[in-house]
């Protein structure tokens, strides 16, 4: 049987907040086995940026990474947040190791088409090194990945951290049993989104194609699902969309939160 | 026999001009076998702290490391220049991995004592996690450290560059024969500081009591060249103080610079 690995992101308020981080940290150490933290950005980034009198190009949401703002993001992201959440896992006894997809090669990218929208310095994944992950996991070291990629050709990118997770989740799928826990504000995905507490517990696939049909799941929602369901075909065990208190529950029966399968 | 193991120390100017560190890191690449890289700050710390408006509080010509400066050191050399300088040697072949103390809790400091002067966030060596060297040198990997500790108590502290190439090359010294080598902006050391050629090819123990005896030595050379010759004496093989140019020819009969041996 493969050893199982738990891939867990976090991103928004959660790294925003000092303690809120500490207590999720903590949570997050007790995993039992093997397991990889994917780490967002919060809005460190946009403070600095503003700070430093850098303007924030949006297109359609998203942001335009030139290059202050890949400087800027380098810093916060490879700097900042990911060397204190290190630190931070350190002090409660989980071996953790900072890496951007330069360190080790661990994630090799491509700067994404400047046609039709322009967005920078933005790398699309081409390939995860799953040896890498693999060898650093059986020495008992937890991987902590920050939003960041490279092209091997000494550019760093700007890489969306849910995509990160989802394609390390996918990659480590020949060697391990994956489990992918998307860890944000909300208890789950809601059946309501005016109600809190209506988290749908188990989504199969059926389940999500008829919940669109019906319109019965918020709008933002729907690619988050598609991509999650995307990983489960590609060979992922189990996906979790979760508030980052319920990681401490993980693999157990007192787990909340949404689980998704085919 | 021990395999070797070169650790080569940049700072300074070599960090701050793009052009320039591309080339060192091109030579520093082409080093055969087992290397480390230690980097330190270079001036984009200062500027950065300018910009943010924090003001940079020296005592001694050191500088203090209150919290918002830590946090600016954490972003500069944790982030900026680390992954900067990883994404590069990645392009030129090198399989590098940025670190900080904390990473792998690979070095070890506590907070330096705030009598007689609070250097703030600054930490003292207690322990190099030599184990942790050696399996990634034995994979091919090169580690590339941030001058950042950490105190295991999730704190992180600013460190002094110089200090973590010196105290790695002598932890690394039971596995490996060590070289040592710091590059700055002479050619070596000189014997007329207003020379730039004078430089002295080799300088024994012996021959540095004299010269310190007889003042012909720059005073800001001789904590320097004391540092040096106690790694020789805890066992580092060859310790090099040379223009960063020179790193291209370490190990062959072209190298020039400052040789210092027992």
């Amino acid at each position: 049987m493969k050893p199982t690995v738990n891939i867990v992101k976090i991103g928004g308020k959660v790294i925003e907040d000092r303690e809120t981080l500490q207590l999720f940290l903590t949570d997050f150490s007790r995993i039992k086995g093997p397991k990889v933290l994917v780490h967002g950005g919060g809005r460190t980034a946009t403070e600095l940026a503003a700070k430093l009198g850098i303007a924030s190009q949006m297109v359609e949401g998203r942001r335009i990474t030139d290059m202050p703002t890949l400087e800027i993001v380098t810093m916060v992201y490879g700097g900042l947040v990911n060397k204190n959440i290190v630190a931070a896992l350190q002090a409660v006894g989980c071996n953790a190791l900072g890496l951007t997809g330069a360190d080790m090669n661990c994630i090799l990218a491509e700067k994404r088409n400047s046609e039709p929208i322009d967005y920078g310095y933005v790398g699309d994944i081409i390939a995860i090194n799953a040896l890498a992950f693999a060898q650093l996991l059986q020495q008992g070291i937890t991987p902590v990945l920050a939003p960041l990629t490279h092209n091997k050709k000494g550019q760093l990118l700007n890489t969306n951290a849910d995509t990160i997770a989802a394609q390390v989740a996918v990659a480590l799928c020949k060697s391990f049993e994956v489990t992918l826990s998307f860890c944000f504000e909300k208890k789950g995905v809601l059946l309501n989104v005016h109600d809190d507490d209506s988290v749908i517990d188990l989504i199969h696939e059926t389940d999500f194609d008829q919940m669109k049909m019906t319109g019965n799941i918020a709008d933002g929602m729907i690619p988050k699902l598609d991509n999650a369901f995307a990983t489960l075909k590609a060979g992922v065990k189990k996906v979790h969309i979760m508030h980052h208190t319920a990681v401490q529950h993980l693999g157990t029966s007192s787990f909340t939160g949404t689980t998704l399968c085919l």
